[in-house]
């Protein structure tokens, strides 16, 4: 039986859940799999973590060189997070020709072109399922499900962390200060929370998923971003009272125009299959030529589902090509001349605040008219506790961001109406 | 770049969708795939499809030696449907050390054991992503997405045809023989019905998908299989009234007892994932003990979804592992000593009319509390075209198939109550 020596850089969640993986499952897989799967050594200085896993002494790595100079290691598994350390063991490894398997959406979203090129110089494998949708097979079914197709459209709810606040929004009509400091209490977001309610770790996965269904790299400097911030309780309810449920929505599209890659709150109808993604679970849609739409759906994060990931790489890394399969091909380099598109189509909500006085509604309707933007639904009501005035909810047919920012300064600066929200409305 | 040469057995739907993305796409996978994937022949003797598909006359071969004596030919794409001349030809192909890619569900499920050790043998690979649930990659996200997780439990609407006939007598209130019908006039069902009405069909894949997710051969005909032709629009509008919608069913669990598959119809509750998947849409849940639920959904039919999952498995050939790679394991034979259970747990649905006079109610719990069952809701009302008789629509508690075919036979066999219905509920 292939016996094939895996060692792992940092145990924390990620890592950790993998440890315990690997270490519960070796004679499963040695059954199913027909191969041996052995923890050479851990790159771990918290003792307390090397502790509570039960990693034995000898195990415990000094340093990375111990780790790539060790013959028997063949997968170095990369859970440590980070770009600076990481992206010099990573490399450190591609370039002792040894595997890696990285759980790691920056240090790849912004790497990948240098990782890929080390790889390819040592025959060396990458593999980075865990670093998109935890334990969702997204990568490896874009890669190997689907490639048959030409992809026009992925869009997905793949932060679980915004997804939790928004849920928390609104089914208990939290506020968003709440509704965060509720998701930090369980751990469900960092201390610092930006990267998740920025937007930026959405951005950088979609940055690695785009990539691979278009075929060229998509940086994640060329996705517009918007976080959840500045989302309110009233914004949720008026949606609600309309048929809508906000979600961060990460959209990436390709056609003959270009590539447009964003990722916002987005108004999604609440029979739409992505209404339901709740909590800590994620979901992406890919729609292609030829199969049409498919829907993958899991949970986003945690050890196990993306420790699943993780071990599924090592698994196809030790069972498939001999370990020299390298899986980011052409998205790895720009296609030369791509166009990334700035301005794009959406359906959006408005909420303003008017005077509560004749005639309002259609001066408002004629300037949006002459930004070709036309209104579908609309709800008026008294405004909250501001007297004389009301609050018009209102979505649009599809239009463009663009006619939308010029028609929102406009009647900012009329003085028409106080443009409270702008988001979009995925149709 | 690595030329591929292919030949299709059979150009109906699914070959004549697999001619088309081959033809129209052959730039595209070299661009992206770096394969050339070159048409040498097609085995059909229907001129009008050859004709209509534009295939030049020189590359219809006039039978399956011809197919298999040319060197040029790598890949042998079996969509002949039945089970006979398909077999012969897969087992022509495969002993010549053609690598088989086939969507032949029947085929696959029945002979897979014979086919697998002819693959081996020769050195050849044998792929069948086509012949489950249509474009969606379950059996790529089952054998190397997943393969990382031991697999309690596999659930899925994987009928196509009973799923639309059931959402027209949803949706529309028809009866079972109108919406037939209207199936049969839109192509969606067979003239002969039966494989997909009676849940052969189904029973087919959840044999395969099993056999995969478990590790173990899981022959259909340990399939516990009952259809939809019994379904009658009361128990669909009975089952609406309490919050559930009718789908067929499929579901395979693996437990320290053994294996338990079963194909039925079964009540989900609304807000469940499965029971938003409409018409032509499957969608297949998988729960491990690493990953937890993940979900696929998709396409279940169709040229060009089917033809996507075919030539996802031809590119996968060609660019993995140099085509030996034989994609059933250990799935292909049985485990020793496993046991397939044909008692099984689920909650229940029962209609039973009852003279409607004062005590029945009683007596009725008494009977089922004799069994270990235990309603949870129970509707009451007046039975239709019967005077002095009710209608009685209770949903029990989870329980034993055995127990409640018990039960249903002493109601019937007392006279207190006239079973119509014993349908499932899954919860």
């Amino acid at each position: 039986m292939k016996k094939v020596g895996v060692s792992i850089l940092g145990l924390g969640t990620v890592g950790g859940g993998t440890y315990r993986i690997l270490t519960e499952h070796a004679e499963f897989f040695r059954r199913t799999q027909e191969v041996d799967l052995v923890i050479e050594s851990v790159l771990e200085q918290d003792g307390r973590k090397t502790e509570a896993l039960g990693v034995p002494a000898e195990k415990v790595a000094q340093n990375i060189a111990e780790v790539v100079l060790d013959p028997d290691v063949n997968v170095v598994v990369e859970c440590l997070g980070g770009v600076n350390e990481a992206r010099e063991y990573v490399l450190d490894a591609l370039n002792a020709g040894k595997t890696v398997v990285t759980s790691n959406k920056e240090l790849f979203c912004k790497f990948s072109h240098e990782l890929e090129r080390a790889a390819k110089r040592h025959n060396a494998g990458l593999f980075f399922e865990a670093s998109c949708v935890g334990g969702v097979p997204i990568i490896r079914t874009l890669l190997d499900g689907v490639q048959s197709n030409e992809i026009s459209r992925i869009m997905g709810v793949i932060n679980g962390t915004t997804n939790f606040i928004l849920s928390e929004m609104t089914e208990k009509g939290s506020n968003y200060a709440d509704a965060l400091a509720r998701a930090q209490q369980l751990g469900y977001a960092e201390a610092d929370p930006a990267a998740d309610v920025e937007g930026f770790d959405a951005a950088y996965k979609l940055s690695i998923l785009s990539s691979l269904a278009f075929h060229t790299k998509v940086p994640y400097t060329k996705v517009f971003r918007e976080g959840i911030t500045n989302i309110s309780r009233e914004d949720i309810e008026d949606g609600d009272s309309l048929g809508y449920v906000l979600k961060l929505l990460a959209v990436g599209k390709r056609s003959s125009a270009g590539v447009e890659v964003r990722v916002h709150p987005a108004f999604v109808r609440k029979d739409h299959p992505l209404a339901s993604v709740g909590g800590n679970y994620n979901a992406v849609f890919v729609t292609g030529d030829s199969v049409g739409d498919v829907m993958l759906y899991g949970q986003g994060a945690g050890a196990l589902p993306t420790g699943s990931a993780i071990v599924s790489d090592i698994i196809f890394a030790s069972t498939h090509g001999e370990m020299r399969y390298s899986t980011f091909k052409n998205g790895a380099a720009p296609e030369k001349d791509m166009k990334f598109l700035s301005d794009f189509r959406s359906a959006y909500y408005l909420r303003l605040t008017v005077d509560d006085e004749p005639g309002v509604l259609a001066k408002l309707s004629s300037i949006l008219a002459k930004y070709n933007i036309s209104i579908v639904e609309l709800i008026q009501r008294t405004a909250k506790g501001e007297a004389g005035k009301a609050t018009l909810v209102l979505v649009t047919h599809e239009t463009h961001e663009l006619a939308v920012k010029n028609a929102v300064a406009k009647l900012n600066a009329t003085g028409l109406a106080r443009v409270e929200s702008v988001l979009r409305v995925a149709l």
